[in-house]
């Protein structure tokens, strides 16, 4: 039933995504749209599409699904355009990463009889640089890809069908699927993964005034050092969209790891040093 | 001029260092003792050991050479009660993780014409569990090993030729070694190694808490989150002898990243956000 894909954003993610789909063997036509030309040309050298598109829009139209890979915000500024322009033969999805904004969009501007179908995704794959030339058409295997799907939504039947068959493509790129209210996904990966990468900075940040002079000592912290800051090189431009819409829920997990690491601090010499190992242990563990 | 080494504690460093040295090309004579007989049965099987001895003071006086492989406090045991059996023909040397107070108990006891040398190093290498089972010829390999030892030493010609001679399988083993003083070592590890193990020990016990009831929920984190909790599986045992010897140091970088994490949780919405991601990718490209 697919037949036409328009990519909008060839960066990693975008890239990898019609690579994907390639390597799970879809056999339709895949059309690209990039803000900047060399992401494009480096995205249609690589096979991750076909051809590449002028404007964005024409694309969208003239294709049945359309994969929104670009900030979060860029999201929102395409739904508001895609809206008006394309009709319940469409499904638009996407892939940013927090959904509460995109949902409350998708419910505003899609999803009745007569709009075209929303369904908000999030692939949890990545890598701490991005760009099309780092697409990886095994980039979503044993990965999860979240769904905050309206399931109250009134789609037309065919819209409906669109929905389920871009499913079994994303199930077919080796991700698992879990569907989750938006609202809980914003909280959840606060937790699981916007906190991790605020760590990371603040330790990368912290350790480059400490001893960032000093390359040779940088090598003493060895792998666990390296682990624990690799994700310090992940770009502001896509963070920043995430710290302003999510904004709250990294606060309470960021204030929250203040806490823990006070405590920490101040039990260094006591027996509930113990507990914390053994929580942390039994995290690892289960 | 080194034919016999003694291993005192057959965990993953000690058994590690066996099986390196004969990797190195090293011929001699490779006694063990450990604490419990299954290490040291499991290092004498994989071949980091050629016997075991059952009274350690008599293995190391049979030996020119003895490396302590043991928790800090053990060490620090181990090394009053080696002073007085061994003498000038005997080389001590350790790989715990903090150095002021080993450095200072070698002062006091080694290091004279008439006693043995004593040599403290800190391998910066490990895994996040221990034991012998894990123990392998190439965890040093591209790794630094830290020495910490006093210039000023009144060392006998023997002695001084032993140390450089260990020096020299430590090289042989595929480590870079840095000196340093031990009161800067101690403040450097803190930042470089035990920062981000008590950063992962906090993460993780905290995720415990919040998503752990949830095994399905981790899968979400993906990589990244395994990536900043992995260190979460280290023993309490090994890291509460390195809190109590190096807690003032420790105690300073916690606070210190917390007043980081504090000013990125003040800082989601402003521009300040991009002055952290950019002073943490700086510190991963230099």
């Amino acid at each position: 039933m697919i037949e036409r894909i328009a990519i909008l954003g060839t960066g990693l993610l975008g890239t990898s995504v019609g690579l994907a789909l390639r390597a799970a063997g879809f056999r339709g036509a895949i059309t690209g749209w990039n803000r900047g030309a060399k992401g494009a040309q480096v995205a249609l050298n690589m096979g991750a599409i076909d051809s590449f598109a002028a404007d964005p829009l024409q694309a969208a139209r003239e294709s049945q699904v359309v994969v929104l890979a670009v900030p979060i915000y860029a999201t929102l500024d395409f739904m508001e355009k895609l809206a008006g322009v394309l009709g319940p033969e469409h499904l638009v999805t996407d892939v940013g990463s927090t959904k509460a904004q995109i949902s409350a969009a998708a419910a505003r501007l899609f999803n009745t009889p007569e709009r075209a179908a929303f369904l908000p995704g999030h692939p949890m794959a990545g890598k701490e640089r991005g760009g099309a030339a780092l697409g990886d058409a095994a980039l979503f295997r044993g990965t999860v890809w979240l769904f905050t799907d309206n399931p109250d939504c009134k789609r037309s039947a065919h819209s409906a069908e669109l929905v389920k068959e871009w499913r079994k493509w994303v199930a077919a790129m080796g991700a698992k699927t879990i569907d989750l209210n938006p609202v809980r996904h914003d909280e959840l990966v606060a937790w699981v993964s916007h906190l991790p990468q605020f760590v990371a900075t603040a330790l990368s940040a912290l350790l480059q005034e400490e001893v960032g002079g000093a390359p040779e000592l940088k090598d003493v912290g060895g792998r666990a050092l390296r682990e624990m800051t690799r994700l310090g090189a992940s770009p502001y431009s896509m963070w920043r969209d995430i710290a302003l819409t999510n904004t709250e829920a990294i606060q309470a997990a960021l204030l929250a790891l203040e806490q823990r690491l006070a405590h920490l601090r101040e039990n260094l010499r006591t027996p509930e040093l113990r507990d914390e190992f053994e929580k942390a242990n039994r995290f690892r563990r289960e």
